[in-house]
């Protein structure tokens, strides 16, 4: 059995205020997790901003690692299992769950397969945790490529957590589940497909999908968020990402016969 | 028995800054709780300050019933159990112990005193969560009061939490510890497939891989093994199954353009 390091990353998507960026900074810190990324922050150069300076208190280094990138596929790499950060459920979307609930049936599944003798490697090796902007949350595509959405419980008429301190409950809850600090590993194959594989062979079917005549782009019923959600449930291997990249490719190469 | 609610208060002792006394009556509201006390703040009109009304971001309510005192006595009325917060352990304080331990073993407690005959009310009816000064945290002589220095887990290089942080973590598990909210989940079962729905959409994509040239049935490699476990590893819904019908349909058609 092969074991490694969970990998932990934030991901902050369009975030506005500075403050937050060094106020979370901070909140990873003292829950041990240190990869913090940027997707299109309203501030270029908000790791560099006063407030966010004089919030993350001491965890500069965080922010001295942090990366900002373009768009949420360059935030992904190396992620196998994402998490969004949701107060309102989707329709269509991955299910919803307490961090608590959540991060207990991720571990008991993944004791599951390592238990199996042919195991094929259900274990997590990156989890990535989505958080949107502060005004509107997370854009529907973006949470409908998770493979859940976190809803803290909140109180029903006042859901309105703060950025960081969301983060933080979270950073806690998953620091806790990791077993606090004490060091933990689980079983993983390096066989797992990540989300920008997945993604990348999504964006294959579709256009296969469309080829055949299948998928009406004027009227999309939603097929592809659901079918996303089909594959995250699944948990691809990079194997079976091969096999379904070369069922488009004959999607593909029937429909240009069908032309000529 | 507990036959009366538990009142909850958080009694912030010599606050210095305005913004968190914001976030703090934001994360109280956010889990439910209003009942917030500032002993001696550092700035006697702290809450109609400008940075406490921003970061408070809607819990005018909390900030509106609050009240200053000028002792920790004044802000204890009422309170039977007093809970600390406090990174280090003092000498001659009570114990130190993590905020989900803690409320555990108290609801434990409490249960075993309602379950004697003879009780008269051993319940607990009013708890207090005290928290210090961002630079200094709480007196010894404050903490020597208190039943329980509550301590967040944290990195052991790197314990500084901030005011609001530490406090919402901890009225999240208080929280949660109470009963939680009702669950408003839209988490709609769909009804799962069953064995032979998988089977025949199965039998319907192998006829149409075939069509598209993708399966070769002289050398098929497991394929359709293959996809039989991927799909019952998503546990597939019925409305998956038609959608994967319907590609399997256009799949077809689009080979018998090619053919015609």
């Amino acid at each position: 059995m092969q074991t490694t390091p969970i990998r932990t990353r934030f991901v902050l998507i369009n975030t506005s205020h500075a403050g937050n960026v060094g106020a979370v900074a901070r909140a990873m810190k003292v829950m041990g997790f240190s990869d913090l990324v940027l997707v299109a922050p309203r501030w270029p150069n908000v790791l560099r901003r006063e407030e966010t300076i004089a919030r993350a208190s001491g965890a500069l280094d965080v922010l001295g690692q942090a990366r900002i990138v373009d768009t949420l596929d360059q935030a992904l790499e190396g992620m196998t299992h994402l998490c969004a950060t949701a107060m309102t459920p989707r329709d269509f979307g991955p299910p919803t769950r307490s961090p608590r609930e959540h991060f207990a049936q991720l571990f008991e599944s993944a004791d599951q397969a390592a238990s199996q003798d042919d195991n094929q490697g259900e274990g997590i090796s990156g989890v990535a945790f989505l958080f949107g902007s502060e005004r509107f949350g997370m854009r529907n595509e973006d949470v409908y490529r998770c493979h859940v959405a976190l809803s803290i419980p909140t109180h029903p008429d006042f859901g309105s957590l703060n950025l960081a301190a969301a983060l933080q409950v979270i950073a806690y809850e998953w620091r806790l589940a990791l077993g606090g600090f004490a060091k933990t590993t689980v079983a993983q194959s390096p066989s797992k497909a990540d989300a920008q594989q997945v993604a990348g062979m999504l964006a294959h079917w579709e256009e296969a999908l469309m080829a055949i005549g299948f998928l009406d782009p004027q009227a999309p019923k939603k097929l592809m968020p659901r079918l996303n959600q089909l594959f995250n449930r699944a948990e691809l291997t990079a194997e079976e990402i091969h096999i379904l990249r070369g069922v488009a490719k004959s999607m593909l190469e029937a429909a240009e016969r069908a032309k000529g």
